[in-house]
């Protein structure tokens, strides 16, 4: 099974893909999609398909691992990230991936221990987590998060 | 220009096609996708685009034209709502389409006068700038509410 993780954002979305091997995690490539502001939004979406379908397909993903959103501060920026989940779930669909959502505590729970964790905390135990992972990338929280929710999946999943 | 005003839901989505010949507007089709409560969000998303893309298509349609969404009670409608707007940006994206979008103040000012209009009010307004439409789905705010935001972007549109 080959897990992808996604932080979905309309400057900057982060992945991650792994597999799981018996008890090891094999990290297959994780990074971002950084889109241009000089992009309008309806361009972005289009970018932002065309950019996860084309990685989907090569990475012959069949999981898809997404955080539930919350509505924060700003209200534009929750409809904006519904725009790209919707685009997750219909590339979902056109792939016949299998969903996995958790909550944002969830996540944090998982990879630190602790449901109340801060971005911060959460990027540093991805990287003990992850300690050969050394890429500029790595420096990204979209990145350590999609790696966070992506692990969510992975450990989820029944050992065989 | 054949424009399409959309009302995106995921339970109902309501839509009405026109065209402008001169100072005639054509009505060339309305009405509404049902889905199914059964289907799971990612399911209604796809059926959504698939609709849509093929009413794209066999209308040769040139404009979208959609209202733009304030954040109501209710943060997971929003949400929600946010995930068919993306699938209708992807779509203008892939078919071309220019997109106009109105704030829904401007909507109930072009349609009745009066931008705090009730929902039953721009209903009878489109019931009255159509009089020979009788169908059972005029019943349904949200195809009233597609024709009323196609109709403000074919007002806009200059007569040739």
């Amino acid at each position: 099974m080959i897990f992808l993780g996604v932080d979905p954002g309309l400057q900057f979305a982060g992945f991650a893909i792994a597999q799981k091997k018996g008890q090891k995690i094999i990290l297959l490539d994780c990074g971002y999609l950084k889109m241009a502001q000089s992009k309008n939004v309806p361009e972005r979406v289009q970018i932002f398909y065309e950019y996860f379908q084309a990685l989907i397909i090569k990475n012959q993903i069949q999981v898809l691992v997404l955080e539930t959103p919350f509505l924060g501060k700003n209200a534009q920026n929750f409809l904006k990230l519904g725009y790209l989940r919707g685009i997750l779930y219909l590339l979902a669909q056109q792939n016949k991936l299998q969903i996995l959502e958790f909550t944002p505590t969830q996540v944090k729970q998982g990879v630190t221990g602790y449901g109340s964790a801060s971005k911060e905390q959460v990027a540093r135990a991805i990287k003990q987590l992850f300690p050969k992972l050394q890429t500029s990338s790595m420096e990204r929280s979209d990145v350590t998060d999609a790696l966070a929710v992506m692990l969510c999946g992975l450990w989820q999943q029944p050992s065989i």
